[in-house]
């Protein structure tokens, strides 16, 4: 058993608050055990230079953290005067995994801007983020939708996405915290959409490396812990999705 | 009336959600109206370089606004690369405003680290940060006496924050929401202490003036606005101050 | 006495040196006992992105110090490369101030840039730039009416500041030098109107308090500082107001 | 057939020039297709702050490309005055990909830094730079064994990486030039070891999703691409590497 | 005899190899004994805001290291965020260097930029840019002629560099290697055209001054170098310059 | 004649008023013709890294414009966030020429700061700084001589630059003002000693060449220059030197 008494595949506990804030198109508070993270999604009309003239829209994304949203504190981004290497890394990845989901054509010149800032840290938070993300995006497409600058759900699927890795004492485990994921050889990030496929793998040996098997067994677990957290998702935007946007999922 | 209801003497409602995050010595998230600000108070064990050698504590703050706590979004201050001008000036005021009631060189070589972020923004968050800090940062204090790390409360009175203003329409107001702000012509914040002393004056004429008799109307008002606050703050925290710090307040 | 051999309602000499520089459109040196700050005044024929379209003017400032202006020798804040929060207050400050005086609808879209800039600093180097700067301002817009920029002058009445303070051994003081300054236990920095309004107060207590009656005692102090310098004010530039000018001061 | 006449599992030609600078302890030009990038290895005598005292050496590489390694001419990050998220993201992958096959322990209180720049690029720059450098840090460490500042090669396998993804035309096809990168669907850096284990493996859809079956696809494209660079880098270092560094790859 | 075998009026071996990288309209990597330089060059359709509208074109260049170019690793300018002050002040030399010798209304609003980036540094880096930066800008510009972008070669006479400088052993030496250069006691770089004229010519005493006999002498060292290396440039890229471009050198 | 009246070999009007500021070590004010320096020395007890352990000191400059020294007002360097070439270029100038005329062993680990700050520009700000800070650097040395921190004068001899110029008009001139230095085709600026030796020659042909003869006709102008600015050196310092300083100028 865990350190906090989960089996190996088993997943935290996960709560998501839908209308966190009153300003954002789309707020939530997602907890995921100890981690807490604020999801704003904002609607803008006008896309970066990069995009404009396309007729398509964009999705970007930034990743914060309070100071004291872990054990020590941590100075802030803007006291330093730079975003550090691993911050970007969070936001890029981000904005990716919700950019595989929606259909950018037909939003027009808009960007949707995604916060995450993470009030608690235990592990996850990237993943986390992600998986609020989702659904802070989700509210506001459905404003926009009702307030007619958009006409239908630009999303093709649900989205969410969670931490898998190996552990000499408990091997592969689902949903790391922060003490598994310090101790942990191998650490993967999964993004997996409703349908079941792959959005984004990304793992990593730290002075490790690990093999097609060990491969094969966090794949399997990642899948059935995001099947999972999409149910929870479900439950919570079901009443927000559009008729026509029936999921195929497992 | 006022915008929402209230007389010109009149606070907007208040909670402070003490042990809001986890990881900080002292944190509480403080709701006055719709502005939400989470205060954290962390505590380091040594002192910036100018005043090391000198036997006694530092306090300082930092503060920050989520970039959706805003009604537009706000870019960030780390991806600017800046701190802006506004809130150098609010987290240098919150320091100086802690500062003020605490005996510093009942603490010993450490720092008090103050984190004021804004999660919801509707005018007053400096001014909530501070009442809220002052919270956080007792319950800091208490948890350093529990673990023997500092002797006793070195706090010598309470503090707490509140703005006031000229309104062409209401004239004299107490707690100005965000509206109220951006079209008064005068605005004040004022922070006091539990003994109904100042310790900060700030007012300011945006393209206006104001005379002697403005003066004493809006100091009678934050006046009695603080004393609410303080009275609010001991119902909250009663229980944690020591027996020696009996305030004769008002 | 104080230790310059002052009265606690003194104060210090004062001299303003009208045209100081060549190319401003204003430019005045002044000089308050050891203090001496070069004000120039530039006007630009544009405004700030978020003034345009208005059909009105902005007046922003900005503050800085010679590295040697001081005892120590202070490292450039473009050495630095930022700007530190009490640059960023003073100068907010002293913008805020000279337009709470000015109409600035009369001057259209222009923007009036003050640059003070510290060559020798003894304390109260924020007021002797509000002083200095309100008078390069009329100079600067005195010849904006002689090339016909602007048709008439848009400043409503006239504006200084000086410093007022709480002292252990004197008690309340007028126009603090900078060994009083580092000794007071209460600074506050006045801007005042000719008319004998407020524009600013900003009162401080650094890890100290003040009473009410400690406050009234400040305040009577500062105004009557501020009418003696806004006498020696008029007895430089009165040949520069416009006739329509008339001040009703005190 | 590929654009440039490749099969879809035949990498690029490539090669790598020993002892290409004479400063660095290790130096290599690796050339993959038209993709080059010099990589040099430094050894310094001291770890970062974060290292300290724990008796164990560190490696951390920096990445960049030339204004003009590309078709169009890029800004220099030392002109913007900061370093992109995506050269942040590539050359923390390059130093943890290091990481995972060295013994750190047994090269004492030291850190490798590993040096990538690209000065022509055509896709791959990041999988050619962790090729090269793998070469680049065996020539480092076989130079301090020779100075007798370490006592044996510290490494541990061979490592060498790849792309693969997957375009619309030609499904999964292995070692992708610029242009196939920009129209894939699927992009897949994969980091091995000589003894054929993963040490990375970043798999991103872009604007799309992929199944456990393409998955399966990339990573055997991947593992034979991956062999027959390692098989390479022997023919170049073999005579480098200890005796005791017998490799049981495939 | 000099370290390296050289009479104190020889020149290093020098070697520029046209056509270096594939992607720059110009590009050749030079090398001065030990000193190696890629200089490309990239032409933009457009001109800096200074520039606009006068129908005239730019150049400017961009100088910078390896960090492993040196002796000693150096830490990369985009890493400190900033590019110091010898960077720029050699950037600035190569751009007004070569823009002496371009009819710059000859071109139109077009931008040439120069990219200097030192693989190996051995002393005279920022002369053997500019003596390897003018070769990259006549492949520029015969590329641009052939497209017919610019209708004929604006450059109006060759241009090299060389240093020169005065050694305690030696006497006045020509072209110093980075051990020359660190003992020398005046150190001067001279920029001079086919037709026997100068540029620039920046000569310094570190430390140390130097008399008129000495400058004559110097001066007649560095024409004797300059001649050497046009001579030279003209046997790479003679059969690029136009038929009516004829030096009337020496 | 010159626009100003002025021969060809004419210098404009210099003055020096000593003891500027009150708080440098060493303060003058120099003006020549309507440019003005404020040029301060400060002495630190320490010298930089680099130069730790050597028993020598250093010599540093900094150098920058109040926005409106010139006629359009320029943005701050402080606001910009960095520190511009042409500002680097300078203060490295003046650093090292008042280092070549100085025994930095005589004065052990101790830093000269020269800071120039030019409240009024007319061209030739950088030698008028030059000039100034020379003597600002010989009033400091004699307070430090007086309160025993150096034991004698560590200056070898006096120095001063002026500026030169060939313009298509007078043909080469003296003391170029701005109007004069915009037009030039060619500028150069000469430090020389009170021996007669040079320190520095920077000369430039911006989109133009020079001549032997004519930079021989330069090097005459200045030296002339450079003997009557020393002349006037000698007049205001004359009390301050050491009796063993006797200088064998021209």
């Amino acid at each position: 058993m865990r350190q906090d008494g989960r089996k190996n595949d088993e997943l935290r506990s996960i709560h998501i608050e839908p209308n966190f804030t009153i300003h954002p198109e789309g707020s939530v508070l997602i907890t995921v055990g100890q981690t807490k993270v604020i999801c704003n999604a904002s609607i803008e009309d006008r896309v970066p230079p990069f995009m404009r003239g396309q007729g398509k829209g964009w999705i970007t994304a930034e990743y914060a953290m309070l100071p004291r949203a872990t054990e020590q504190r941590n100075i802030r981004e803007s006291s330093k005067g730079k975003v550090s290497g691993r911050t970007m890394e969070i936001q890029r990845l981000i904005g990716r995994a919700l950019r595989s989901v929606v259909d950018l054509s037909a939003i027009g010149e808009k960007t949707l801007w995604i916060d995450c800032d993470v009030i608690q840290a235990d592990g996850g938070t990237r993943t986390a983020s992600i998986t609020g993300a989702f659904v802070a995006m989700i509210l506001a497409f459905k404003k926009a939708i009702e307030k007619g600058s958009i006409s239908k759900m630009p999303v093709k699927t649900f989205l969410a996405a969670t931490s898998v890795g190996i552990d000499q004492k408990h091997g592969a485990i689902l949903d790391l915290c922060y003490m598994e994921d310090s101790s942990a050889e191998v650490d993967m990030n999964l993004v997996m959409t409703g349908k079941g496929e792959f959005v984004e793998i990304q793992g990593t040996g730290e002075e490790a490396t690990f093999s097609e098997t060990q491969l094969a067994e966090l794949l399997a677990l990642g899948k059935k812990g995001i099947n999972e957290l999409i149910d929870y998702q479900k439950s919570i935007i079901g009443a927000f999705t559009l008729p026509d946007h029936r999921e195929a999922s497992k």
